[in-house]
């Protein structure tokens, strides 16, 4: 096999300006899609951001450097780098958030829409754990460096049992994985007590002390 | 393992403010989309109504209540719950019709471009079937309470084979499936008799008879 | 444009064998795969049963004709076709279940790991609703033939309230949607009370309660 | 910015083994996934042949080479290279085929199940066109080199129109599109012909007349 | 069974009434999405044209006819028939690309975000290859009518081995697939040199030798 | 509205039974799907180990606590947690990696098959970057607790441009995302040196030297 490539200045010209109109033709193409918060959204994430107006900014995310503020009735702050807040990852498939949690602190039962959590723990001892659907349950102390997978749509929760602050990263399998969590579901809005009561075989009584302490009415 | 949770009513105001504030960032998130039906659709589908204006309603369909009418060539009526009718399941996936067949009513053999069916027998006898890729026929009486499955893009049937109306749901894995009526397909439309016969092997004489029947022209 | 199609009797023999032939290569393709639950499952469902093997029967699904026992703590009753029981739906992305509720029976609150629901009311009145990321509630009373739509991976409940038994079937945008109780995830397994109560907020002695209630241990 | 990378020949080999553990390592993962098309399928297609045992063969289909046997009814062939044929495009969603057309030869109204096709002419020329669910039909001459779509699920058609063969190419949006043509499954299996006159509106006497040309019984 | 279906000329009209509204019902579904490429993108694509104003003409693309300009550095011409050139792809998942390959032309070492490429050789003999993440090496000659797969993301090439013009069409699985050229990603930007050298172990010098000739500062 | 749960002992048994057994009905779904790394792959991933096997065990990794060792080529180690090392993530459509870099330590340009990664840095300033398919670069340094997003299938680098050693996770929208070392792909296999040359411009010279360098032969 014998290859030769003979490059002229002429062709040089030629060349650059094939392969430069070539490269933009392809401009146009969604490689990424950088989401434009201010329009409305699709089924498939936020329009895209003109590509001229995009910059190396619109890929990172500061905002998870700073610890969030555990001072709260969790001791816990969950700081959500999803499509609305990081709109590099509009489109994706892929999101992130940091946890912190202070000692006795608490992520309490939740889901997130459809989406698989990934948590990576970075500082502290967590106990992280997710409920199957046939009701098994999955839990265990986790430690600095690793790794534990929620898959999609089950219950899940994670809590700090070291004497220290625990700091972990989760990364979900959606741009806006959602987060539902159960207690304030059930107590944290106007749903009515006795609807509360009916569907889950919670007292009446317990539910309308935990609406007074989570917000809810009715 | 060992747990506490002190809530001082101090913490309650700081807890609440936050976890409101939370549950406001994830708002944004299409958990989900319910259509616009009046703004240009996307391959995903319509743009989502902002959540603001979203209500209960817009989750509800109540257009399948009432029997379609019968009184017609094929003495049935397919009332379509899609993204277009019921903007709710815009972007989710799935959507349902309600079949009414009067006795000897059929829906001719038609697909769905690219969705599989789902039917469940609510009233009456429904004699239903698809051919497969492979010519293989699959047909059977259907009773009230039997679901048959239609697999995507394969022709199939459903036709009262009982003395009395009957009434199906068809279940899509699709907010948008389409619906291609084979015979509107080939004679409900433009496409010359000349083509259509050369496509299908049929002759000129029952092309241009059937032509005639459903509205076809040229 | 003129088209000609002259069959000789030659030719006829010819072309029956040449479609034949091709229909037999395509026969390989899986536009269905109905599930060997015998073997292994893969991330996309069962295994396909050998197409040779392949009846119509495996496309249809006869127990949902009967209602379910509803003589039970929830006064309701599911019957799943999910690709376990009905393995015709495998690979298809699609399934349906019974909901039997008696007078003031409930399917309590729960999610579908990532599916979709679409109900459908067949008969008598049921009130149903979903409850959002950002913890607003929707809901309201179905009656006969109002479809309701519950996002992916919400919490949700249905109840009956109306004076007679009332039927529904829900669709779901997988053919293994899963099923996860909340009440049951939380209390009817070995989850340790205390991990109960620090990750929902319910009181211990209430948690206890419903543990005995509801065959948990721990 | 500043950045130094001294390579030392003692880190050459310690770095040539790190990167060959490391490939190995990753060697695992199916970034193809050749069928055994020996073994059951599953949704997802084929099981994946070993990668010790794939060669470049694997990924290289000759069988479209040839031109097809036109010789038939309809003076045309198709020559697929799906999953079954060419194991190499197994689990990545596409797919080619061959269209071989003599003078009046066609392939008639058709559908794949779920794929979108895309046709580019290389010799001749092709009347081609497509069906929508509205009911409108897309139609023109393409010439050698005109490319051509035709949306997933949506009955269309290929007849050359020209004096001499036409050779087209077809690409799928599916390792196993499925091929379904219309007048075969209507005319060319065990479907009473009863049925076929009543989902499709045809006379018995056409339907008759074609189940003899096409190999139909009943 | 037994079948009748006697059409009186009254029902002929509303049949044919409830038929084209019903049609009309259904031409709002997305059954293809031709781009409108003025509109800003979505992570799905373009935006939808409104069906009342796409043609035939949307579907078709003639820009493949010509033979690209081969006289340049790599004497070879990609002309892609992608969603920006060709909008009636848009949402479809393919896209067509045409290759003309002088004598010695080279489309160089490149890959497409996350897209598989399925070329079919239709003039002259291509030596093709694509390397895996195993760095494996997989390449043959191929001839005319050959057909050769390209998995997703991986860096292939195509390379003209023969004495006269090659042609090939090359499909992907997106309707946007991009094209990533190594040589000019790394040489034909502002990319800073050390940077280059220091990612690549490429020597400076051989760095800004081939910036000097593609075209890159820095 | 108005609702009553009168629970007797003796239907607690009854519940009891029905809701267990409902839960062990469900056993069967792949709500997760731990991956067999003995059996053959399918294009979805690995088989699922029977769910009575799977402990919490399945769903934790604990490799990626310890640092990866530096001491090589790169001055970095990439410790991947994919479906091949950590098999709970098969079929999730995530997974993650450890990258250390000591200082100076590059993770030379290269790509993921149609993967995005999402990088998190944990420790020490990195600098980071990737050019998109119009060869634009988007790249900065990132400081710890700064998240950046690598489109899927784009060539990008990560870079230690701090005097410390330098810590990141990087999560991938793919359960197996592949790698691809743009320097190995071209320098460390059989691939000839006048192939390499010819298909990415660099000299003969250079492509030999880093053939020896890399580990390359021919």
């Amino acid at each position: 096999m014998k290859m030769k490539m003979k490059i002229s200045s002429f062709l040089f010209f030629l060349a650059l300006f094939h392969l430069l109109c070539f490269s933009k033709t392809h401009a146009a193409v969604p490689e990424f899609c950088v989401g434009d918060t201010s329009a409305p959204e699709t089924p498939s994430g936020y329009h895209c951001k003109p590509t001229a107006n995009v910059t190396v900014d619109d890929f990172i995310f500061t905002g998870l450097a700073a610890p969030g503020n555990t001072t709260n009735i969790i001791k816990a702050a969950v700081t959500p780098a999803f499509a609305a807040q990081f709109p590099g990852v509009n489109g994706l498939g892929i999101s992130i958030a940091r946890l912190d949690l202070a000692p006795h602190g608490v992520v309490p039962l939740h889901t997130h829409s459809g989406a698989t959590e990934l948590l990576i723990v970075v500082e502290g001892t967590i106990l992280a754990g997710f409920i199957s659907n046939a009701n098994a349950v999955y839990y265990k102390k986790l430690k600095k460096g690793d790794v534990m997978v929620f898959p999609q749509g089950l219950l899940h929760f994670q809590l700090n049992v070291g004497r220290r602050p625990a700091l972990a990263f989760a990364s979900f399998t959606s741009a806006e994985p959602g987060l539902q969590i159960t207690a304030l579901a059930l107590f944290g809005n106007s749903l009515p007590s006795e609807l509360v009561t009916g569907t889950t075989f919670l007292s009446l009584k317990e539910v309308k002390r935990l609406k007074a302490v989570l917000g809810g009415t009715n």
